[in-house]
Protein backbone atom coordinates (compact mmCIF):
# COMPACT_ATOMS: atom_id res chain seq x y z
CA UNK A 1 0.00 0.00 0.00
CA UNK A 2 2.87 2.42 -0.30
CA UNK A 3 2.48 5.64 -2.41
CA UNK A 4 5.22 5.95 -4.58
CA UNK A 5 6.24 9.19 -6.51
CA UNK A 6 4.16 7.85 -9.44
CA UNK A 7 0.92 8.19 -7.37
CA UNK A 8 1.23 11.68 -6.58
CA UNK A 9 -1.35 13.51 -8.57
CA UNK A 10 -1.22 17.39 -9.43
CA UNK A 11 -4.06 19.03 -7.61
CA UNK A 12 -4.85 16.19 -5.28
CA UNK A 13 -5.58 17.50 -1.39
CA UNK A 14 -4.70 14.27 1.00
CA UNK A 15 -6.18 14.78 3.61
CA UNK A 16 -3.55 14.09 7.22
CA UNK A 17 -5.91 14.45 10.12
CA UNK A 18 -6.26 16.45 13.45
CA UNK A 19 -4.65 17.04 16.78
CA UNK A 20 -5.61 18.09 20.07
CA UNK A 21 -3.27 21.40 21.34
CA UNK A 22 -3.12 20.95 25.64
CA UNK A 23 -1.32 23.96 27.45
CA UNK A 24 0.87 21.34 28.73
CA UNK A 25 2.05 20.34 25.16
CA UNK A 26 2.77 23.86 24.34
CA UNK A 27 4.64 24.71 27.27
CA UNK A 28 6.45 21.73 26.93
CA UNK A 29 7.92 22.33 23.61
CA UNK A 30 8.33 26.00 24.31
CA UNK A 31 10.44 25.22 27.26
CA UNK A 32 12.88 23.28 25.25
CA UNK A 33 12.75 25.29 22.01
CA UNK A 34 11.49 28.64 22.54
CA UNK A 35 11.23 29.39 25.82
CA UNK A 36 9.95 33.22 25.27
CA UNK A 37 7.09 34.11 27.89
CA UNK A 38 4.48 34.21 25.81
CA UNK A 39 5.37 30.87 25.00
CA UNK A 40 6.11 29.32 28.15
CA UNK A 41 4.58 31.51 30.78
CA UNK A 42 -0.09 31.87 31.25
CA UNK A 43 0.30 34.89 33.35
CA UNK A 44 2.96 37.48 30.86
CA UNK A 45 1.25 35.87 27.55
CA UNK A 46 -1.75 37.91 28.95
CA UNK A 47 -0.25 41.43 28.18
CA UNK A 48 -0.81 42.90 24.40
CA UNK A 49 -0.29 42.03 21.85
CA UNK A 50 -1.00 38.50 22.54
CA UNK A 51 -3.56 38.06 25.30
CA UNK A 52 -3.38 34.62 26.56
CA UNK A 53 -0.49 31.68 25.84
CA UNK A 54 0.17 30.66 22.12
CA UNK A 55 2.10 27.94 20.83
CA UNK A 56 5.52 28.28 19.15
CA UNK A 57 5.42 28.88 15.59
CA UNK A 58 7.95 25.26 15.13
CA UNK A 59 5.37 23.60 17.46
CA UNK A 60 3.02 24.49 15.08
CA UNK A 61 5.38 22.86 12.70
CA UNK A 62 5.88 19.75 14.35
CA UNK A 63 2.37 19.17 14.60
CA UNK A 64 2.09 19.41 11.27
CA UNK A 65 4.64 17.10 10.35
CA UNK A 66 3.49 14.62 13.02
CA UNK A 67 0.26 14.30 11.21
CA UNK A 68 2.31 14.11 7.92
CA UNK A 69 3.87 11.16 8.57
CA UNK A 70 0.95 9.46 10.57
CA UNK A 71 -1.33 10.31 7.61
CA UNK A 72 0.76 9.73 4.47
CA UNK A 73 4.56 9.74 4.79
CA UNK A 74 5.07 6.83 7.00
CA UNK A 75 3.25 4.80 4.35
CA UNK A 76 4.67 6.14 1.18
CA UNK A 77 8.29 6.33 -0.78
CA UNK A 78 9.63 9.53 0.94
CA UNK A 79 12.97 10.76 1.33
CA UNK A 80 13.55 13.50 2.73
CA UNK A 81 12.31 17.01 1.98
CA UNK A 82 15.36 20.24 0.97
CA UNK A 83 13.29 23.00 2.23
CA UNK A 84 10.33 25.00 2.69
CA UNK A 85 8.53 28.27 0.96
CA UNK A 86 6.67 30.91 2.22
CA UNK A 87 6.12 29.54 5.86
CA UNK A 88 3.39 31.52 7.44
CA UNK A 89 2.12 31.88 10.89
CA UNK A 90 -1.39 33.16 10.16
CA UNK A 91 -3.17 32.93 13.51
CA UNK A 92 -2.05 32.45 16.76
CA UNK A 93 -2.51 28.99 18.00
CA UNK A 94 -3.66 28.29 21.52
CA UNK A 95 -4.70 25.53 24.32
CA UNK A 96 -7.39 23.70 23.82
CA UNK A 97 -6.96 24.49 19.68
CA UNK A 98 -7.85 21.14 17.59
CA UNK A 99 -5.98 21.28 14.12
CA UNK A 100 -6.67 19.61 11.47
CA UNK A 101 -3.81 19.14 8.29
CA UNK A 102 -4.46 19.05 4.57
CA UNK A 103 -1.30 18.72 2.19
CA UNK A 104 -2.18 19.71 -1.35
CA UNK A 105 -0.09 18.33 -4.22
CA UNK A 106 1.08 21.31 -6.71
CA UNK A 107 3.86 19.29 -9.16
CA UNK A 108 5.15 16.55 -9.46
CA UNK A 109 8.63 15.81 -11.35
CA UNK A 110 10.71 12.87 -12.01
CA UNK A 111 14.33 13.59 -11.89
CA UNK A 112 16.22 13.39 -14.73
CA UNK A 113 19.33 13.25 -13.33
CA UNK A 114 18.22 10.40 -10.36
CA UNK A 115 14.97 8.62 -12.25
CA UNK A 116 14.78 6.56 -9.38
CA UNK A 117 13.24 9.36 -7.73
CA UNK A 118 11.25 12.49 -7.99
CA UNK A 119 10.23 15.71 -6.36
CA UNK A 120 6.72 16.69 -5.36
CA UNK A 121 6.06 20.18 -4.51
CA UNK A 122 3.05 20.56 -2.62
CA UNK A 123 1.22 23.23 -0.11
CA UNK A 124 0.70 22.10 3.62
CA UNK A 125 -2.35 24.40 5.47
CA UNK A 126 -2.92 24.12 8.87
CA UNK A 127 -6.50 24.94 10.30
CA UNK A 128 -7.97 25.01 13.37
CA UNK A 129 -11.58 24.28 14.83
CA UNK A 130 -13.06 27.32 13.41
CA UNK A 131 -11.66 26.81 10.10
CA UNK A 132 -8.76 29.60 10.77
CA UNK A 133 -5.69 29.07 8.64
CA UNK A 134 -3.07 29.02 11.14
CA UNK A 135 0.13 27.51 9.20
CA UNK A 136 0.57 27.63 5.55
CA UNK A 137 3.75 26.95 3.72
CA UNK A 138 5.34 25.27 0.53
CA UNK A 139 7.78 22.73 -0.22
CA UNK A 140 9.43 20.01 -2.28
CA UNK A 141 9.56 16.59 -0.87
CA UNK A 142 11.91 13.55 -2.62
CA UNK A 143 9.81 10.43 -3.36
CA UNK A 144 11.44 7.17 -4.39
CA UNK A 145 9.70 5.39 -8.11
CA UNK A 146 7.63 2.51 -8.08
CA UNK A 147 10.22 1.41 -10.83
CA UNK A 148 12.82 1.35 -8.41
CA UNK A 149 11.13 -0.16 -5.37
CA UNK A 150 10.38 -3.22 -8.58
CA UNK A 151 14.24 -3.26 -9.12
CA UNK B 1 20.31 45.70 28.92
CA UNK B 2 17.09 44.86 26.47
CA UNK B 3 17.18 45.37 22.49
CA UNK B 4 14.72 46.94 21.12
CA UNK B 5 13.81 47.94 17.45
CA UNK B 6 16.31 50.81 17.37
CA UNK B 7 19.34 48.71 17.99
CA UNK B 8 19.04 46.77 15.02
CA UNK B 9 21.83 47.86 12.57
CA UNK B 10 21.19 46.87 8.92
CA UNK B 11 24.68 44.24 8.48
CA UNK B 12 24.86 43.33 11.57
CA UNK B 13 25.72 39.95 12.41
CA UNK B 14 24.44 38.72 16.00
CA UNK B 15 26.12 35.07 17.21
CA UNK B 16 23.81 32.88 19.07
CA UNK B 17 25.92 30.39 20.72
CA UNK B 18 26.20 26.32 20.19
CA UNK B 19 24.19 22.98 20.75
CA UNK B 20 26.14 19.66 21.07
CA UNK B 21 23.10 17.39 19.12
CA UNK B 22 22.94 14.06 20.82
CA UNK B 23 21.35 10.62 19.21
CA UNK B 24 19.22 10.27 21.86
CA UNK B 25 17.62 13.87 21.29
CA UNK B 26 17.50 13.40 17.65
CA UNK B 27 15.60 10.24 18.55
CA UNK B 28 13.26 11.66 21.25
CA UNK B 29 12.14 14.45 18.82
CA UNK B 30 11.48 12.77 15.94
CA UNK B 31 9.36 9.81 17.85
CA UNK B 32 7.47 12.89 19.36
CA UNK B 33 7.09 14.77 15.91
CA UNK B 34 8.73 12.95 13.10
CA UNK B 35 8.76 9.66 13.02
CA UNK B 36 10.38 8.62 9.94
CA UNK B 37 12.57 5.72 9.47
CA UNK B 38 15.33 7.70 8.80
CA UNK B 39 15.07 9.95 12.08
CA UNK B 40 14.02 7.03 14.39
CA UNK B 41 15.96 3.92 13.41
CA UNK B 42 19.93 3.74 13.79
CA UNK B 43 19.39 0.58 11.55
CA UNK B 44 16.73 1.78 9.04
CA UNK B 45 18.78 4.46 8.63
CA UNK B 46 21.67 3.22 7.17
CA UNK B 47 20.40 2.50 4.04
CA UNK B 48 20.99 4.83 1.16
CA UNK B 49 20.41 7.32 0.74
CA UNK B 50 20.97 8.39 4.22
CA UNK B 51 23.50 6.64 5.31
CA UNK B 52 23.49 6.59 9.04
CA UNK B 53 20.41 8.59 11.34
CA UNK B 54 19.90 11.94 10.81
CA UNK B 55 18.30 15.24 12.94
CA UNK B 56 14.66 15.71 11.67
CA UNK B 57 15.06 19.12 9.85
CA UNK B 58 11.92 20.73 12.05
CA UNK B 59 14.10 19.85 14.91
CA UNK B 60 17.32 21.67 13.77
CA UNK B 61 15.12 24.69 13.63
CA UNK B 62 13.97 24.26 16.92
CA UNK B 63 17.65 23.80 18.05
CA UNK B 64 18.08 27.04 15.95
CA UNK B 65 15.25 28.76 17.85
CA UNK B 66 16.64 28.05 21.12
CA UNK B 67 20.00 29.42 20.35
CA UNK B 68 17.80 32.39 19.11
CA UNK B 69 16.28 32.54 22.64
CA UNK B 70 19.09 32.58 24.76
CA UNK B 71 21.20 34.42 22.66
CA UNK B 72 19.18 37.40 21.79
CA UNK B 73 15.46 36.94 21.76
CA UNK B 74 14.75 37.09 25.60
CA UNK B 75 16.67 39.96 26.12
CA UNK B 76 14.71 41.72 23.34
CA UNK B 77 10.93 43.33 22.99
CA UNK B 78 10.74 40.67 20.58
CA UNK B 79 6.69 40.38 19.73
CA UNK B 80 7.29 37.17 17.57
CA UNK B 81 7.50 36.52 14.02
CA UNK B 82 4.93 35.99 11.16
CA UNK B 83 6.67 33.61 8.64
CA UNK B 84 9.88 32.55 7.07
CA UNK B 85 11.54 32.46 3.92
CA UNK B 86 13.11 29.89 1.58
CA UNK B 87 13.94 27.46 4.52
CA UNK B 88 17.00 25.12 3.61
CA UNK B 89 17.73 22.33 5.21
CA UNK B 90 21.78 22.32 3.49
CA UNK B 91 23.23 18.93 5.09
CA UNK B 92 22.27 16.46 7.55
CA UNK B 93 22.27 17.15 11.39
CA UNK B 94 23.65 13.98 12.59
CA UNK B 95 24.47 12.68 16.53
CA UNK B 96 27.69 14.62 17.98
CA UNK B 97 27.05 17.30 15.59
CA UNK B 98 27.55 20.46 17.23
CA UNK B 99 25.72 23.55 15.66
CA UNK B 100 26.52 27.16 15.68
CA UNK B 101 23.94 29.70 14.89
CA UNK B 102 23.53 33.04 13.73
CA UNK B 103 21.54 35.98 13.06
CA UNK B 104 22.13 38.67 10.29
CA UNK B 105 19.97 42.14 10.10
CA UNK B 106 19.03 41.99 6.52
CA UNK B 107 16.54 45.06 7.07
CA UNK B 108 14.67 47.43 9.66
CA UNK B 109 11.98 48.84 9.39
CA UNK B 110 9.63 50.59 11.58
CA UNK B 111 5.81 50.21 10.72
CA UNK B 112 4.54 52.98 9.64
CA UNK B 113 0.23 51.95 11.05
CA UNK B 114 2.09 50.57 14.38
CA UNK B 115 5.23 53.29 15.38
CA UNK B 116 5.61 51.97 18.62
CA UNK B 117 6.79 48.52 16.58
CA UNK B 118 8.93 47.80 13.96
CA UNK B 119 10.17 44.91 11.82
CA UNK B 120 13.32 43.14 11.26
CA UNK B 121 13.89 41.08 8.15
CA UNK B 122 17.06 38.51 9.01
CA UNK B 123 18.84 35.87 7.63
CA UNK B 124 19.26 32.32 9.88
CA UNK B 125 22.10 30.37 9.82
CA UNK B 126 23.08 27.47 11.34
CA UNK B 127 27.00 25.64 10.71
CA UNK B 128 27.70 22.21 12.01
CA UNK B 129 31.57 21.91 13.56
CA UNK B 130 33.08 21.14 9.84
CA UNK B 131 31.38 25.02 8.71
CA UNK B 132 29.21 23.20 6.56
CA UNK B 133 25.97 24.81 6.45
CA UNK B 134 23.02 22.72 8.04
CA UNK B 135 20.07 25.55 7.73
CA UNK B 136 19.36 28.57 6.19
CA UNK B 137 16.48 30.53 6.41
CA UNK B 138 15.17 34.23 6.10
CA UNK B 139 12.51 35.86 8.33
CA UNK B 140 10.70 39.04 9.93
CA UNK B 141 10.19 39.22 13.49
CA UNK B 142 8.45 42.24 15.00
CA UNK B 143 9.90 44.42 18.35
CA UNK B 144 9.09 47.12 20.07
CA UNK B 145 10.05 50.17 20.03
CA UNK B 146 12.32 51.91 22.81
CA UNK B 147 10.09 55.18 22.61
CA UNK B 148 6.75 52.15 23.46
CA UNK B 149 9.14 50.89 26.31
CA UNK B 150 9.90 54.36 27.78
CA UNK B 151 5.87 55.98 27.66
Amino acid sequence: MTKYFEDFAVGEVIELGSVAVTEEAIIDFARQFDPQPFHVDPEAAMEPPFKGLIASGWHTCALYMRLMCDGMLNDSSSQGASGMEELRWLNPVRPGDTLTGSYTVLEANRSSTKPHRGTVTFRSEMLNQDDEVVLRMSGRGQYGTRDAAKA
